[in-house]
């Protein structure tokens, strides 16, 4: 038996490496198990497009008003969306679902923002949702949030969406895009 | 020594095989290692019950006031809250632990919202924190978010918590069940 | 043949034993896989101060103002924030990165707050974000919040931060250390 137990000694120890280098090839390798991209549209209320608004100011600084974005980069204003998501970059495109949140201004000296919101998906390709937290520096070309959460065909997910400003029209629409790598799939 | 060869490695390939499965299976089965049920019961200010109401209106659309739900499904008002856990449907239980955070109702159309929140828990039973971001789409019967940390008891927790409107009471008073499943534990 | 079966069924059943321990292990050791101190420093705009005020009132209950902290331990004050971070505890140290996100105050009885936010870290040492969200009771010494994710040096990081007040200054300025563990790191 002499020569079996070593056998599995160096078996125990070959695996026991093995299973280390697994354990941390799974993080290192950095490769999404899922990609999507999508494009959602936000129209911000002004005091005349009750009709077309997506997202209304719900909280401002002192002296403000609700239907202007503030000067100063608009540093305190705080809006609620629910935005159509479209597969591509036209706001006419039938929507696969809502993304519905918040965001807010929080710098004085620059445009910068910060995002809490979920994708609502509910189309022949996908039905669940995706939840996102993270800062938005609107200035650089593209930011990084966390996809800290999902339920439905999503369920369980985590991962990281880099977003870009793909459009803008004066202060009343933008649209966003979204490109999403999950690395933690169910 | 060649059979020994062959025999390690045929078995390498196999705990490689198992480790691969075990590894999917970790995501596949679904199975929660934690499972709990509680209600939380939320009164929301109207101007007359300071001494009762556990929620308060701070945000809301241009034209709207603070001590009343807007018009529109609510849209634009965002309210903070300290509600009480119980583990039962009765208001008047021991509370457990509080429900802290807030909700905004974010579409014209029909009633929605968003909630981020924690659950502070302070009992024999567990002692620690859940935190939760997600959609609430009121109108479906149960609506599922994303529990995306915790602490102390549920130090690292990760899972997905349905909600359900238990009861509610004209525009003041609304209880919501949590059937949280962990699928995350440490 | 007999004897080699035999092995092997050993080895498969030891192997995994050896997994599930494993498997277990990695979630009840708790060591984590990154540390990281660091200060956050808050100034409220009180109509008075804003030069220097890195924060600002943006929603509060029916008939509280937006300069002024509420009575009722601040109850219903919403406040968004973009606060400098150092590595110790002068307000005045080269700042590392920003805290952005926001806090509000949810209790009436005592103080306790509620905190979404981001550090965006931009130094030699580190270049990337951490989000956070969590419960804030104000009252214990010593708070703990989830990192729900991460990017950049940071990437799809999961933890937990313990938060302390490390000083205030009247209704004006606190200062925060963020004690994070970081226990999922890729």
């Amino acid at each position: 038996m002499a020569r079996s137990d070593v056998d599995v000694c160096s078996i125990v120890f070959f695996f026991f490496i093995l299973h280390c280098a697994a354990s941390h090839q799974r993080h290192s390798v950095h490769k999404p198990c899922k990609r999507l991209i999508f494009y959602f549209h936000d129209i911000i209320y002004d005091g005349t497009n009750a009709q077309n608004a997506t997202a209304t100011l719900v909280g401002a600084p002192q002296g403000a008003n609700l239907t202007k974005l503030t000067g100063n980069n608009h540093f305190g204003d705080l809006a609620v969306f629910d935005d159509p998501i479209t597969l591509d970059n036209n706001l006419h495109s039938p929507p696969v679902g809502r993304a519905q949140g918040m965001y807010f201004y929080d710098k004085k000296e620059f445009y910068t923002a910060w995002l809490g919101f979920s994708f609502v998906l509910n189309s022949t390709n996908y039905l669940g949702t995706l939840n996102f937290i993270g800062a938005d520096p609107l200035l650089q070309t593209t930011r990084d949030i966390s996809v800290v959460g999902g339920t439905g065909d999503f369920f369980m997910a985590r991962g990281v969406a880099t977003i870009s400003t793909d459009a803008y029209e004066g202060e009343v629409y933008f649209r966003l895009k979204v490109n999403i790598k999950l690395y933690e799939c169910y």
